[in-house]
């Protein structure tokens, strides 16, 4: 089976290398807490004014400004920066928070369109960063994608290990 | 609805400061790579060596060497080390890898009876960081049987929002 990482490459195009070269040198002390802020402000501002309503819907439960204190809280403890998002939230356990949402291919494109967008119009960040920010943001999003795929898969796979019958199948 | 870091703080008895104290400092660098081999080296042993059946059964379809490397690279990379598991697993996306296991409070005690036992016998680990890494393993621990009860809940919800209706419910 393929793995998370190979799903996520060969559907977003992104090598693994490329995906991680966020973590060569440091993000967060290159663009500082308010460059993400302000990048998660752009995103979701265009999120939730989207003209497409069943893209909008999708993000209908949540009120903006907790959608972007999530995201930016991420980012920051992802790119070097203190772990915003694990003191108040825990792991971010990122395939699992997105469960209750239809991460499908073309809402995964319409998000990506959207940061595009986002990360154009903020000023602060660099084009070397720009271009690992998208790269990071392309990789991740369709390891979402292989994700949920694979969450449906052990949805409707039997138990098949004799020794693991011993508990119960909604465990699994 | 409690939140995962709010459960698992009850379930584990560990406040989210206790838990997240490995981000105060920097263990990796206090510790080193080899004290991460050498723990989830030992840890390890004592789970393939389990005289419970049940419990060492749970891992019987990954070989030892694969969830030692597996381990200790995720730990390396959380406390504060090179992204080894990233750059070769994509995101740890802790409670999606745990889905296929039954992770039940009797099988997470027992896990952390053999952590414990790994961290004393590993020697090079000093008795702050021993205290960081108890409290970070318990607490994750019963973060992933959250993970894993509200997991279930989904299952057996049917889609309520209107607009939501529009994506087929397997995705979700």
């Amino acid at each position: 089976m393929q793995s998370l990482q190979q799903k996520a490459s060969e559907w977003s195009g992104v090598s693994t290398d490329d995906a991680f070269a966020i973590d060569d040198g440091d993000l967060f002390h290159t663009l500082g807490l308010q460059t993400f802020v302000t990048l998660s402000t752009n995103f979701y501002n265009r999120v939730y004014d989207d003209d497409k309503e069943w893209f909008r819907s999708i993000f209908g439960n949540s009120d903006k400004e907790t959608a972007i204190q999530n995201q930016y809280e991420f980012l920051v403890q992802r790119m070097g920066g203190p772990p915003l998002y694990s003191q108040r939230r825990g792991h971010p356990a990122l395939i699992a928070r997105h469960r209750p949402f239809p991460v499908t291919h073309e809402a995964t494109e319409r998000w990506l369109h959207h940061m595009g967008q986002a990360l154009d119009s903020t000023s602060a960040i660099d084009d070397d960063s720009k271009i690992k920010l998208t790269n990071f943001f392309r990789h991740t999003a369709y390891f979402l994608v292989a994700g949920v795929e694979r969450k449906d898969q052990h949805h409707h796979t039997p138990c098949k290990d004799a020794a693991l019958k011993q508990h119960p199948c909604k465990n699994f």
